[in-house]
């Protein structure tokens, strides 16, 4: 493939769901092959100390696409919806002349009462952007269409993706779940992928018509549809999240002879952490924990990931034949781990590396990254480091949205310079209002919140209302050994705990006044008449009095 | 005045601008005489340890009608816009059938940007709500119609004042500064009363047609035509702010033999911190240090707060004609103080007790109130306590905004409750862009911010890039004494800083939900068919299995 000079006109922003940074055979995955992502790395940048603002999608989630901390945007859970007023990927892209599309998942809850306050039609195309963190949904498609007793769990229409299934003869009131995310169990009878000791089953549906492959045909849609004008597309997988259930041949594609050791210590249940004692006694920790669940699970993990490989191949394919790749820049990242047993946890919801730390690798089709095409980026890098990167490729200056973006773009390290100020510090929160631990009396969902601050070499997790935690990723890169109460590292606590607090204090709301314009309006409100201490009228020029002096009438 | 049991009705919500706190008789000041607000703190509750939450006009407002702090909603200057989602005192108001009505200065500037995004037209009542931190401007008027060689300061339409004055004969194209805030000089010459050498001239304007009696004679009218819906009116006095010019008899009222010993000490010039240097080192600093402007300008600072008490009289009387001074809870308040030399400064812009301390008195005509009349309270409360005050005193209960309100209700004081939880500290901010020392090479805007922590007697100072400032306020009540760089000091200061950066990482912006629909959904996602760390049907209840078990079809 040839790379072509000049300025990059696309974006193509990948995002599967719950993908580990180390489930990716770039990433050292001994069994895992990757060969479309690797390739991608190949012609780009691969991160490998990227992490996200939140270890839950919706939070992380936000973060990404505002490019602010969730303490900043305060979406602090899954279904959180996001203020009115926070301004998103799309909002940044649309006055530079790139339409911001989506296909697939946001884990976006529209702030339906800011909404109705302020007068905003959620049918409306401003209440339509403002409901998918600034995209033109092209298919929007969160990928959980589980439905229970009380109803369904995602309260927007059923998705296209059921009427796609039903039009190719797939029955039922949810096809999403009886072929898509469920096996032929014993007996005949439905087994759904809910239920995870029929995670090796084949899915009922055809390969081609479960999600990922949809999803991509979508994207590919998309592109053949977009006409002249630049666009950045997020095309967003829900996969490999669960249910944990595959079609043929991904189902079966690996065997527990593949599953990587579990990483684990029994130091780290001997005297945990309260909160993290909390986090370990949980049901999906427990189950987790249990080998049998690994071996089942964790190979239709990997053939989940495998399969989107597969269908990146196609599409990346796709856009060699359009010409696409030479004018896109394709960024490749998931917005958080799974533990999978690891640290005796499922899920996520903790800040191990399993749970927080994720794949990022960026292929920029300008000639100023011929430099690094291929390497292996270290730096500390965050999931608010994309809004400013895609700024700065379209060649609009990150700068200007200091007031608001947090993150810093991405792009001189694409171009292989070496930042002297690159920052320090990566923080991720969490919000476990939904342990029950935070259901206490007089706990309350408030005070239910974790911060995670890291340099290259200590992980520092503030918890309110308990003691620290502490991992030194150096000496202990398996985080087994906690030294939040270890008196020998109490300056390493406090400097930490110092850097927490300066973070905390930051100038994250003033989002109405950039520092340019700050410094613009400085002395004009003398120009404008505003003449304070002044005592005599020789004091100050006299233009300044210009409407002031003179005879009464 | 018989006060009737029962629930508060109305709420008048006077504020002063730029008044000290013990520039009133009921406060201590010994020539001073306010019968009317004294007579107000004998109905009500006066409060000796009130603070803003940012010691300049804008931002202390915004936290006054949004109920957060300025870290919270981000306007930190006078011309930052106040951010298009953020909510205020009229939008939780309205849905309790509450009209919210604005007579006078909120300072607000409106987020256009924003309005523009989301499609709100700035003319529509939602965009006017939106553009006057919620209230209905029954008469806006900022105050400050300066115009100089780039135009007038204030970028609304002229108002409505203006028109006023030339209807009563008053000429000119700004009779606002030609006849309101000046007076006749030298030789029949204009003296503007910007040159506050001027300051006890009389100003042209009749008394009755100057700004404080204008805008009395205004809620008055508000209050006769209001009808039956229950009204919470803001009365918004710009005076005593600047330009100091009163019209007869106030400017002559008192004079130098009036005007309180000044508070200063040459221990402040020594080896004072920078940016307390910086900010002695202003012009209007360096001109409020010299006695004359203290002896030409204090006077007229007390006149205008007598004429204001004054019209206070008048208004409270037209209340009792009315009944309303039954159902009304009024509220008596400043937006921050003057130096007035104090610590040799002007202006107010720091954070010592004339600039950040200010007036508060509470009459509630509940008999609830009755126990507490006449008293005086020293608990410290803030700016920000006054949403939730209102909401309380209509009956609806502020823990259920504790999501986005940061105050705490004041009702429970004006009951006469000894409250066992009640905050131990304030927090003010303020951004010194403006200053010179914020505009040299690498420093910008975003980096020139200080906040304030206080409890009962320590003040502590955090400027962002300095050492901090520290006073004992029970040894050294004048603030004289900066401990912020003694050693025998560094348990105090730790103190003060831990309880900073908790405060800095409290939860302010998950706004779109709170503790209660936090607590009230938890769970709710099993319930409708989300089915997390599950390995066998049996595992769980059968009823969540409704909807995915059975036969395939």
């Amino acid at each position: 493939m040839s790379i072509a000079a000049g300025q990059v006109r696309n974006i193509l922003f990948i995002m599967c769901d719950q993908l580990r940074w180390d489930y990716l055979s770039c990433y050292g995955h001994p069994h895992l092959k990757t060969p479309n992502i690797d390739a991608l790395a190949a012609r780009g940048v691969r991160f490998t100390r990227a992490y996200v603002q939140s270890p839950v999608c919706g939070s992380s989630r936000m973060s990404f696409y505002t490019g602010r901390y969730v303490h900043s945007h305060g979406a602090t859970g899954n279904d959180i919806p996001l203020k009115v007023g926070e301004i998103t990927l799309g909002d940044y892209l649309r006055p530079l002349g790139v339409r911001a599309a989506l296909v697939g998942k946001t884990h976006m809850h529209a702030d339906i009462e800011g909404m109705e306050r302020l007068g905003i039609d959620p049918d409306s195309i401003i209440g339509v952007r403002v409901s998918e963190c600034g995209f033109d949904p092209y298919e929007r498609d969160d990928g959980l269409h589980a439905v229970g007793p009380a109803g369904r769990y995602d309260p927007k229409p059923p998705p296209r993706y059921n009427s796609y299934l039903r039009d190719k003869g797939y029955s039922g009131d949810n096809p999403w779940h009886d072929w898509a995310n469920a096996a032929v169990g014993e007996g005949n009878a439905l087994a759904s992928g809910w239920a995870m000791r029929h995670a090796r089953k084949p899915a009922r549906v055809k390969e081609e018509d479960s999600e990922t492959p949809y999803m991509t045909r979508r994207a590919i849609d998309f592109m053949t549809e977009a006409g002249d004008t630049p666009w950045c597309l997020h095309l967003s997988y829900i996969k490999p999240h669960w249910p944990y259930i595959a079609p043929a041949p991904y189902n079966n594609m690996y065997s527990a002879s593949d599953v990587v050791p579990i990483v684990r210590s029994e130091e780290e249940r001997h005297d945990p952490h309260p909160i993290f004692a909390a986090s370990m006694g949980k049901n999906v920790s427990n189950v987790f924990s249990r080998e049998e669940v690994r071996e089942e699970v964790i190979p239709v993990y990997m053939g989940l990931i495998k399969q989107i490989d597969d269908q990146l191949g196609l599409l990346f394919r796709f856009m060699g034949e359009r010409g696409l790749l030479d004018n896109t820049l394709i960024v490749f990242t998931s917005d958080h781990g799974d533990y999978l047993g690891d640290h005796w946890m499922g899920e996520k919801d903790f800040f191990h590396e399993p749970s927080v730390r994720i794949p990022l690798i960026i292929a920029d089709p300008s000639s100023t990254a011929d430099a690094t095409r291929g390497s292996v980026d270290d730096h500390l890098v965050q999931g608010i480091d994309l809004v400013p990167t895609f700024l700065e490729a379209y060649g609009s200056d990150p700068a200007l949205q200091c007031h608001r973006l947090e993150g810093r773009s991405l792009m001189p390290l694409l171009r292989g310079e070496q930042p002297t100020d690159w920052p320090e510090f990566v923080v991720s929160e969490y919000d476990y209002s939904n342990l029950p631990v935070a259901m206490k009396p007089g706990f309350g969902p408030s005070r239910a919140r974790m911060f995670m601050i890291a340099d290259r070499r200590w992980k520092y997790i503030h918890v309110v209302g308990y003691r620290p935690m502490l991992f030194d990723l150096e000496t202990d890169p398996n985080e087994f050994r906690d030294l939040g109460a270890d008196p020998a590292y109490e300056a390493e606590r406090q400097r930490m705990a110092g850097a927490l607090a300066q973070w905390g204090l930051r100038l994250s709301q003033r989002a109405t006044m950039s520092d340019a314009q700050m410094l613009a309006k400085r002395g004009k409100a003398m120009q404008r008449g505003i003449l304070i201490g002044v005592w005599d009228e020789n004091d100050i020029p006299a233009e300044l009095w210009s409407r002031y002096l003179g005879d009464p009438e």
